[in-house]
């Protein structure tokens, strides 16, 4: 089964270009609706932040750093290296008596646009707080400390990443097809469409225990904190703000976007085949509305889906559509 | 037909990403290759801007107004909002009395890092001669200053736009399909990929006459102008820098790609159905190593298409591949 054409951009009365992919609904029983191949094996990317995040919480070493909310969803973020984050990751850093370089997620400009221009107009090279994974890698340290692991702690052999893999291909119910490394350093286990729906819809179901618990944690710390998810105008937060708070997503480079919707008890997951981000936003947008989770009202379905494309005098050229077939 | 694989991402061993499109190589006398449908109707975009500026040179409004090879190659540009490109974008139009004011290309942040660096940090708003098509505008009003049309030179049924709709057709070899608004504002008429590629074939075999030498002179004025068609670090003018000014390239939004080799008598023209840049800067780097037009030992070469990707530590990550047939 090939990918199925998901998105359309229309210029005038002509397609332009269009978004293939495949998409997987899934509830605690299964696989529910699908749209192209839910065997394929993509890359999670970031996507995945909130299953890596599980032994951090399930090890107990969330708990012995006493974290709070703020932290485990800066944990499960892509963040946008603004004040609001960089802060907050620097200091718990600082609590845990570590430092900006014991991190490997390498140093990128942040996304922010603030902090991005701080940055540039004073001469001024990013650090790796700034890096949109430094929630994440902050994460990995406090479960480091925990297991009293080395310092490259994104080895693929290094018990933070072993502990990842068995939490991952738990979640995912498949042994993970192989590896690679992520724009942040650590590995990046590749699994099934339909195996990281699967495991988005396990979140939706937490069950009793450490595991059940630290799900119902991460996805809380998500939903609470959107702002820290990603950060102002981006779609993980805007989409999450729009929902009130009921359901979490989490988007992926590469253009995977993950759905976790408790009070339905489902999960999702997608992935745009050519890997770009207007694709993929536009798809989570059609899928949270065919799942009635997202209002057609939302101001966020306009901008990420529905409203017009305008050029730079305003003036409209054409519009993104759902392609015939998706979702409904 | 459909699109045919072109260009995939891998990372580890796994397939990540993957972009389709259509390829034609046409010579004088049609299609010599094709991938995927050479029949797909498409928009140009701005790769068609050679063709936008015949009437500009074979109306004559060109000499009139005094015009060096350097401004016909800002009128074939996708320019980066450099120094380079805006003084001589404002000296042009103030040659002909006129001013910013007069263009209606609209504004938009250069992609030129010191010009974005200079606006962003003294919070000044870019004009409109920052806009990446202000030489192809500069352009029109030169052409509409000869025809003494009215102010309002990108309304599709203005003198200066019929007179490009006509060039279009004709070079093209079609009635065209439909019109879009550009991201510029002006008019952008569809064709298919087929007849952008014969039109491309006509500039490499230019005949006697308004035409032939009209076609020569944009052509000779792109490749004596790499660095004013695009900008440093941009693919168009590296690859034509590769090239050593032996042939012109010209990318378009939405992941098109054209070029021109007078010496071989060739021109093609490529579209990634994703519109991502991405696919196509990897498609037209693999289609000119194809056509032997490219050093496979050119810098650019890895750049854009054979070289490994790598995160922000430096570790290679993955790489981009041919996909198999494509192109041989």
């Amino acid at each position: 089964m090939t990918a199925a054409r998901l998105i359309e951009l229309w210029r005038g009365d002509l397609l332009e270009s269009e978004h293939l992919g495949h998409a997987v609904v899934a509830d605690a029983n299964g696989i529910v609706e699908a749209w192209g191949n839910p065997g394929v094996v993509i890359f999670p990317r970031s996507s995945c932040k909130m299953v890596q995040a599980l032994p951090l919480v399930e090890s107990g070493a969330a708990d012995a750093a006493g974290l709070g909310t703020e932290q485990l969803a800066l944990a499960c973020a892509s963040h946008s290296g603004a004040q609001i984050h960089t802060s907050r990751v620097g200091a718990w850093l600082s609590d845990m008596g570590m430092s900006e370089s014991d991190l490997r997620c390498g140093s990128h400009m942040p996304r922010d646009h603030d902090a991005k221009k701080h940055l540039c107009c004073s001469d001024t090279a990013p650090c790796q707080i700034h890096n949109n994974c430094s929630g994440k890698h902050a994460g990995f340290l406090t479960l480091n400390r925990h297991l009293r692991g080395g310092p490259e702690y994104v080895e693929i052999d290094h018990p933070v990443q072993r502990a990842v893999r068995d939490a991952f291909e738990e979640v995912t119910d498949e042994v993970s097809a192989g590896w690679g490394v992520d724009g942040c350093s650590a590995p990046n286990f590749a699994c099934s469409v339909a195996g990281l729906a699967r495991a988005m819809a396990g979140f939706a179901n937490p069950g009793a225990g450490a595991r059940g618990d630290a799900q119902r944690r991460l996805v809380g710390a998500m939903t609470a904190h959107p702002e820290l998810v990603a950060g102002e105008g981006r779609a993980c937060t805007g989409l999450m703000r729009a929902m009130g708070g009921k359901v979490a997503v989490k988007t992926g480079a590469e253009a995977v976007f993950v759905g976790i919707a408790p009070e339905q008890g489902l999960g999702f997951a997608l992935k745009i085949v050519d890997g770009g981000t207007r694709g993929s936003e536009a798809a989570v947008t059609a899928l949270l509305l065919h799942l009635g989770l997202l209002s057609p009202d939302a101001p966020i379905v306009r901008r990420l889906l529905t409203g017009q494309q305008t050029n730079w005098r305003g003036r409209v050229t054409g519009e993104l559509r759902r392609a015939p077939g998706f979702p409904t």
